[in-house]
This record gives C-alpha cells, structure tokens and sequence, in this order.
C-alpha cells in the first residue's frame, strides 16, 4: 500500500447523504489512505448544507446525472434508499465510474440478474455491495482461520441479526418497502453463511415467525422476529434468527462449525472492555446499534474497496484481496434468491425448493 | 421438607444398573434424604456384583418381576433400555408402585398414547420421567425468573444438545434403535422449550441436518448434526440443534427470548470455575460430556421426586411442588411427538404440520 | 472407597450448631457416605431444638465435656466460637478424638504454637482446620494444575476475599474479637497462596487499609478495605485484597503466574450458568455470600476428612490424599502468623519482617 | 469540530521515527482531522528514507534544532529516548512550539520540576504527555462512569502492565536506562489510579518483586514481575502489578472500586470478538503487545490533542475537554515521583514514606 499512497488519489463520489451515507463521506473525506472526497449528492438542501459545513472541498450536487458527468469522479459510493440501487448501478457503470453500493443490491432476483448481466459489460469496472460484516475484523479474523483449516470442514453456520427494539416502531412504517425481515435483516447473516462455507449453492430453505410486539406488521406479512433454516449442496446448513425486539442493544453474531471445532464471532454483545460491578450483578453494557458495532467495519470495506481499485489502476495483474473480500454482484443476487426464497417460505408455510 | 426427614424413609428399587443406573443408584442410596436404596435390579451378574460392592444394604434382583414383587419397595426408578420403559411402566404401576423413569418413555407415539391411558387409572401414584435438566440448578433459575416475569412474555426458546465427538463412533452401533438424533437428543431440548414457554401445543415443525463426520449413520437415515425449527400455537417458536461432533465437550445450552429480556443458560460450557492463560490464549475448559454437567441435576431429579411422593403419603393436599417440576407422561408423550415429526421431516425434506 | 463404604462408619459429634454448624451437621447426617452424625452440641437450648427437629437419630448434649466423654463418638467437628479452637482440639485430642476444626485455629500465634506441640503427643489422630478452599472443585482443579507443571513455576498468588455489604454491618458489632480484616478474611487468602506456592516460608509483610463505609471500624484500628503484599522466601510472592463493602455479592477469587502461565479461579462470582440479557446490558447474578460459593466445598471437605480418617482406619500406611489436601495445625499456624504480621503492619504503617 | 474542520489545519512536526513514532507519524499523517505532518525528524538515514516513502508531502529533518527552526510547524510531537524528553520539550516551547510528548516525562524526579517551572512561562502553549490510557475508549468510558457518580465515591484502584514474555529479552539490554519495571511499566497504572480516584497525593508506597525468567536484570537491581502498594491522603489505595513475562499476551487491565459498585476495564484481554471452541476448550486469543491493544488510544490522543489546540487557536476560551483529558506536566511529575519512590522500596525493603 505504501507505494500507492504517492499515486494519484481515488477521486469518489458519494449519493446518499442519510445517516449512514454522512458516516461514509466522512471516512472516505478524513480516513481512507488514498482517496479524496471529490463530490457528493443528495436532493435535499439540508443534507448539501451539511456537507458544505462539514466537507468543504467536496463539489455538491443536487442530482444523480449531474454527478454522474463529472469527470473528475472516478468512483460512485451508492447510499441512496434501496429501491434506486439497481438502476443507479448500471448508470454509473455505463457512466464508466467504479461502484460501491451499500446493501441490498435489488429485493426482486429478477432485476439483480439484470444487474449482475450489465456489469459483465463492464469487466474493468470494480463493482462491490456493503456487506460490511466481512470487513469487521472478527469476522475477518474467523474467516482467516476457516481458511486456514483451523476448524476442519466448515458445514454449519449459525448467525442473527438482532436490533433493540424501537418502542416507536420506525421499521413498521418502512415494512411496505423493507421486504420483510428476512430480506431486511437475514440478508446480512446469508451473506455471512455463504462467504464462511465457500459460498455453496442454496438447495431449500423453511422460514417462520412471530410478532412479538410490532402488532402494525401483520398487515405486511411480517414478523418482528423471524427464525430460518438453509440447506445448501454438499450438505452444508445455516440457521438464521432475526429480532426487532430484542431488550439489550444490537446482537449481531455469528458462529460456523466445522468438522474439528467452531468459531463464534460476537457472541455477547460487549460495547466496549469495561465490566460493571454492582446490585445488577457483573455485566457488560451493549452495542445500542449496529453503527456503533460495524464503526469499523464500514471504515474497513471503504479502505479496501479504495485499495483494491487503486491496485488494478496501478497496473496489478489479476484479482486483489480487498476485492476478493468484498461481496460481488453475484453474491448479492444470491443472498436476494435467498431471503426471497425464506419470505415465500413464511407466507406459505411450506418448505421453499431453490 | 424437616418434618418428613422423620417421615419413614421412600424404599427406592432401581432397574437397570448400567453407568447412568448406577449414578442414580448411589444417589438414592447415599445422598436423597427421605430416601433408602431398598433394592436393585439387572440381569447382569456384573452388575449385581458391583451392587453387593457398593450397596451392601441393598437386595439384588436378576428379574424385575421379583423386584416388583418386593411388598418393601415403594417406588421404582426405571433406568433400562428404553424400549422396556413403557412396559415396565405400567407394570409398576400395576404393582402399586411409585415410578420414575428415566427418558425416553417411548419412541412410538402410539406407545407412549397407551402409557397415558394406562397411568390414568393410577391416580395416586407419581409417574415422572427423567428430563433432569429442569432440574439443573441454572435452568431451574431460568424458569423461575421467566415465571416470574423478568423477560415479560416468552415467545422464543432455541435449544441445543451437543455432544463431544467420539471417535469410536459408539453412538453409529447404537443407530438402529436410538430413534435418530431428534428423538434421542433433541427430546430434551424439545421438553425444555416446551417447559420454559409455557407447555404450548406444536403446530408444524421443519427439520434438516448433514452427515459431518459419521458416514455409517448414512444407512439408518440418521445424522450426526441436525437442525430444526418447531412453531406453537400462540405464535410461539423454538429453534433445535443437535449435534454428535463437537471437537471441545459436551455443550447444552439453551436461551428463552421474551418482549422484554432474554435468559441464556449454559452458553459457555465451562467445566469450572478456573480459566487458564496460556500460549493459547485466555480458556476454559468444557464439560467433557452430560455426566458432569448434569452431575447435581440428576441429584435434584430424585430429590425432588422422593420430597413429592412423601408429601403426598404425609398427607399434603395438592400437587407438590417437586411433582410440578417434574416432566409427566403428557410431557413425555408430547415430547416424542414432536421428536417423530422432526424425523419426518428430515426423512422428507417437507415440514410437517402436527 | 468403595470397600470403605462396608466399614464401620464414622461416628462425628458436632459442637456448635450456629448457621455454618448447621450445614455441616446436616451434610453429615446425609450427605457424607461413612459418615453418621452420632451426636450433636450446643449450649443454646433453641440449637437442641433444632437439632432434635432435623437430626431425630443424633444424641443432642449441652455441654462440651459431656460430648467428649461419649465413648461412641469417634470424631470431633468443632464449628464453635474462634476464641474456643484451640483449647476444644487439645481437649477432644486428650480423649482419643479425632478433630476438624473450623478456621481460625486461634488469632494468637502462640496459642497456634501451643497447639501444635501438644498434637505432636497424638500422632494417630487427625487434625484438620476447615480452609474449605482447597476443596471447592475450582481451586481443587487449579492445585492439580499447578502441581502436574501446567503454568511451569508458580511465583506470583493474587488472591481476594470480598464480602457483599452488609448495611447493618453485623461486623461491626464483631470487630473486637475478630482479630480484624486481615485474620478474619485474608487468612483465607494467605492459606490459598501458601497451598499453591508450594509452602514456602513468609519473610516480609506490608498492608494498607481504607474504612470506605464502615466507620464504626476505626475505633478498633480495623478497615472494611485491606490490601496487603507478601514475600516469601525463593523470590515467591503473594498480594491480598479483602472488603467489606462490595456491591455485587460474595466476590472471592485467586490467581496464581507461573513462568509458562497463570490460572485465575473464580474471577466473575457467577451465581450460575444464566446469563440475563436486558436493559441493564448482559449480566451475571452473583453468588450472594460465601455459603453459596463454597456449598460444595463445605461438603467435599467433610467426605475427604471421613474418607482419609477411614482409610487410616482401615490400616492403610501412610498419609492419605484426601489428609495431604486439607490443612493441618502447622499450615494453619503459618496462616495467622502472616495475618498478625499484617495486622501489625496496617497498625504501624510500616513492613514487617518474619 | 464540525467548524474547526474548515480552519487552517494544525502542523505538526514529529521527532522520532522508531516503531511508536511511525505509528504517530501515519496517524497524524492520515486520520487526525485538523492536522497535517508538517515535518518528521530522525538522525537515522533509515528513518528518513521511510519517511520519504510513506510521507511524501512531510519535510524530512536530520536534526532537532532545524525541525524548531521551521516556522512553519506549529506543535512538536516527540518520540526519541526517554532521556531526551524533558530537554527536547523545554527547546520547543522556547521555540513557540506546542508539545506532545511520548511518556515519561523523565525518570528523574528534580528534572521533571524544572520542565514543570520552565512550562508556566508558556502558558499559551498546550503540553500534554502520552498517558495514553486516558484516551482508550473503554479506560474513557470508565471515566466518565466514575465522574456520573456510578459507583459512589472511588476508594481504589487496581491496575496492571503485563507485557507478552520476550524469550530474547530485549528489556534487559534496556534495564540499565529504563529506569526499572515500575518507572517504565508501572508509571502507566500510577497515572491511571489518580485520574481515576481524583488525582490525590501519594502518601506512602510499598513495593517488592521477583525475577521469574530474566536473571539477568538482577544485576541492575531490576525484576521481571513487581507488586506495589500507593497509599494516597484521603484514605484512598492503589495496588499495582507488573510483569514482562506473560504466557498469553498483554494484558493491561485495571480496576476502579467504589462505595456503591465497581468497573474493570480489560480483564479479559480479548484480541477481538472471536471464541474459538476446540480442543483446548473456549478461548479467547489475547493481544500481543500495547500496539494492538492501544492502537484506537494512539489515534484518540491526536485527535484530542489537535482538537484542543485548535479549540485554543480559535479563541474558545478556558481549558479544553481534549486537554483536560490528557496527562499535564504535573501529572507526570506525580507519575515519576510514585514510580521513583517503588523503586527505592523495591531496593530497600521498607515503605516510602513520600
């Protein structure tokens, strides 16, 4: 990395000025070796305004074309609501620019294919989607070891993703367009199970679920809390659990077995290294959300989304490790066939056949 | 329980004297006050060998049809193969006879339907089967503070009964008749869900599992890990996972999710209470397998149950608490099956609806 | 042991039948396989009562002498007020009795020294004094450890014993004849650390001492917080840390570096296997007071007394295991002689020499 | 911040390019918003060339004086030997320079009043030394948990410095200039314990140690593990522990005990959020070294440092939170006078009375 921090600067572009869209310019703006905050863009006054407060160098722009056509950006950084991600993918390709996008990809498997099918045009263009869990560095750490055999053959992957529950039930009016639970929330731990065990193919799934306190999703067909099983080829599993309700902060964990020993990756929440002594017994205080859990992770995935496009700019033959890491289109089409396949499987009852 | 220590002492037979038989053996011989080991029963010259070792005060038995003809004994604790626990059951009782059995009652659900039957015309006379982990002391908390209320309205229970991998692969010659991995294992966790959220009736249940390590379990249509969701009525849910091939210990834990709290028992199974810091890091050691684990819950069990039957020959109206606690034969029946639907399952690939 | 369990069992007479003499007599009675609890002692006609309620089959006697001279009564467990130790154990030595004794032997160094001698009169009697410690599975586990070389060469015993607060500070009313925080508490911990070490000789002491909340202390020169240092001979060390004042419950844990590793036993007071998940983050309920903790380790200590004392009866040569592990009158000599020097050195402010 | 951001950024000048001053060097470089590395400093060619390569836009200094020449600097960041500190920080002061400067102050207690005396002609100017604990965000969370009130009143502290065991021993080629394990290692948990318990007055100190592995620091009267007692007014302790010969890793932790509950910071030094169960149980692998485990407290100080100044430059007026929260001169003249007064009760024998 050293020689690249003297080449040219990774010129980006984000879209997207939301809560976790500010998190991302601020750390391509101030902590991402290599790159510069060229441009960012948002419809609205009050997130420009931000931005010309915060990011003073950075050109602002109120719509999506106009950033698309300046030059000077080489790479598109996509936090924009979901439903746009899709056709602003393919924009920014044919606009020739390098694309991060933040997950999900589409929450229709038809337009992911078309997605997925566009961007074969486009082989020199770096396309990455933020499953950022890949980029923590415990998970990153349990991948390593998976690799290197320290479990034997990996064949079962447990993980959930589970929010504190938000007593006003923001997520319940977001349901219409959520997808559900399982595409809202498994789609991380899907991500995860596939990237763990060699990313097998996904055979049949069987979902279910409960409304536990959110009553206003039953009219969406959703659960606040939604439990599922995967089976994969070659006789690989995954169990997946996702709450809206838990009492304690955001549980985000994860473990895979394998045939001589098993990791599990986050297993009490810990928001930090203190532990507290007094009439509630020894405890450790929770990650409230899963910004202040993935603070890392989502600094990590911009550091090698940037390292890996300024490495194949600088001449480097064949596929980088950033990019290797991150999670391609065709991983994000895949966690939708899935997640769509558990979202049929609630609604039916039956198990779903892939 | 001070009164009735003066109380004649219960006279116990136990029936079956293999390694568990044994344990529960010294238990009632030397460690259930209220209670007196009056006689045990094997065929096995070896086993009556040790007993006239070990329990000299204890008359040996060759056949149980003598054992139940011992006007002495008060109360049988059946711990023999399992197929010959729904026969003897009833044979006891017939005999006038207390019964503690341990689990399974039955892997026939038909069985198990006729037992039920059978135990209704013995109303005075306690049957309880032997699913000690209720009366494992940090289980037993557990249920006492969702009683309680501290985690408000429990909806989800996930479960696991994991056991040490043994090479040798005793469990594989044992295929034939262990019901397979749900129906052996699971059982427990199936009665502790059932146990913890309340008793809820099974709706439909999804199962699935792979073959890790044990290639020979293949021919029985059996697994060495299996997963498995079960939903109750009431929106209620519970998660399974079974497994032969653990490379640390025995590790039984099991986690009850509720509106406002969750309780995890046994998440680490450490043997004790030392941690070792060494080259390989910070570390416990595990419970090598259910012996240990279970070592004071198998006590509890026949405390519990020797208190319950003396309380009702002291005259005490009502059910006893011990009684309470303890798994009956409607649990049991239930138990089976929802652990022969789960086989079902794996053996179909579809869920099933109870 | 098991031929043991033919023998004659142990007669043992209790005297003193407060709260800690109560769980002794009962574990006794029936829990102590060889074992029967012939008679019981007590001045206090409400202890009689007591003992006539839950141990019907016991001879009660009021008076210590009257307890001695019961020729059928073969062992001596003194659970009486400190001040009394050492005078009943030569006593109950003079008439032919064997004695566990619980700590302290006395707060007098040449009271302990004056006992000592007079043992050496009575070589086949046993004389044990209860630091429970050493038999609590954790600290039995870690002893195992250190001996078989696991941490190389132990050099370093961190140890603590740490009481919840009681707000009525019943010790308070206690300090004038408890021999203050460092005999009372640390006598423990400086047992723990000799045991581990190997029994190294102690060279030099310092203490400090803080009265967080127990003002009522200071007249009688005593803290409700002590931390103490301790050099023993060989380069070996050992700190202290007793309180009063603790917030979370009975806090007691030790730690012993070797130069290969370092084994902590006890480090959060768990109060079992639950883990609770809400509000307040992820918690453990600790073990309220040392009853708790060390139940288990009151009752090992019984059964390795009764079983050593009838292996010996039983004609075996030599010093038995479950002997070896308890402590002697030396040790226990040893043990108030560095919680005098502590006390001494809390008093002047300054390190004192052994 | 958001305002300062749009400021003129402040320059910095690092002196030092070893190890820890690389570290600094990029931190300031790349993730300190508000800071450009104006300058770097080393007399080694070796140092220079790396800084050329990895810093290309930072003007590379051979010598000291030249980098306090360069008007162009606006603070200094010092990490060259410790002997060098107190000198090289009066010069730059002189020179109109902020100061951040690397721990300790100086071993010498005398020289550390004259940097303190020269300093108050500068009062313009920030110093701050690199305690960097204060600025780990769990040592933080602390803290402020601390400052809340959370666990009454803070009575004491317990901390150590545990470091990896280098079998070359690297520290003993430094013993003769390190002052000995309590001022190089021990001076960290000195400061830790008064910014925790409200900066009292050392009254009195106690240490002893032992040469576990290293017998070759005996010769500089230097021990590879040493314990210590700090008496401070106000009935307030400390205990202190040191070692360089761990098995598992480094392991800082430490321990704040009040009236009304207790915090522990680090007791488990987790390299990140992975379990592994295997073989050897459940573990934990550890941090290495102070790098890995204060990598986020490194940056946090620069950050809090260039926050500070630049709050200054701004005409905020009074004393900054950043600069509140690091170490001042005084606090390091404290540091070095307690950690001056273990070594010499090391080396006598006796308490120092301070």
């Amino acid at each position: 990395m050293q020689a690249n921090e003297r080449a040219r600067p990774l010129r980006v572009g984000v879209a997207g000025l939301g809560r976790l869209g500010r998190r991302h310019a601020q750390n391509l703006a101030y902590r991402v070796p290599g790159a510069t905050l060229a441009a960012a863009c948002s419809p609205l006054a009050e997130d420009l305004a931000w931005a010309r407060d915060v990011l003073p160098e950075t050109r602002p722009y109120r719509d999506y074309a106009e950033l698309l056509a300046d030059a000077s950006v080489d790479a598109i950084w996509l936090v924009t609501p979901s439903a746009l991600h899709a056709q602003q993918i393919v924009e920014a390709l044919r606009a020739g620019k390098h694309v991060f996008c933040e997950k999900p990809l589409s929450l229709d498997v038809g337009e992911c294919e078309r997605v997925v099918a566009q961007a074969r045009r486009f082989p020199g263009q770096q396309v990455t989607i933020g499953f950022m869990r890949r980029f923590d560095p415990s998970y990153h750490d349990a991948f390593a070891k998976v690799r290197a055999g320290a479990i034997g053959r990996p064949f079962l992957v447990r993980s959930q993703t589970c929010d504190l529950n938000d007593p006003d039930g923001f997520f319940v009016r977001f349901a219409p367009t959520s997808g559900g639970i399982f595409l809202d929330c498994t789609v991380h731990d899907i991500d995860v199970a596939r990237w763990l065990l060699g990313k097998p193919r996904a055979t049949r799934v069987f979902a279910a679920g409960a409304v536990a306190l959110h009553e206003g999703l039953r009219e969406f067909g959703d659960v606040d809390n939604g439990v599922a099983i995967c089976e994969f080829e070659g006789g690989k599993l995954a169990m997946f659990y996702a709450s809206r309700t838990m009492a304690h902060g955001n549980d985000t964990s994860s473990e895979v077995i394998g045939t001589a020993g098993a990791l599990a990756i986050g297993r009490v929440p810990r928001a930090n290294r203190v532990e507290i002594h007094d009439a509630h017994g020894v405890r450790s205080e929770c990650t409230p959300t899963f910004f202040e859990r993935f603070e890392e992770a989502f600094l990590a995935e911009a550091q090698a989304f940037v390292a890996a496009v300024r490495a194949c700019q600088g001449g480097a033959a064949g596929t980088m490790d950033g990019s290797a890491q991150g999670a391609t289109l065709e991983d994000a089409l895949e966690a939708t066939r899935i997640g769509s396949a558990l979202r049929e499987s609630l609604r039916t009852g039956q198990a779903v056949t892939l």
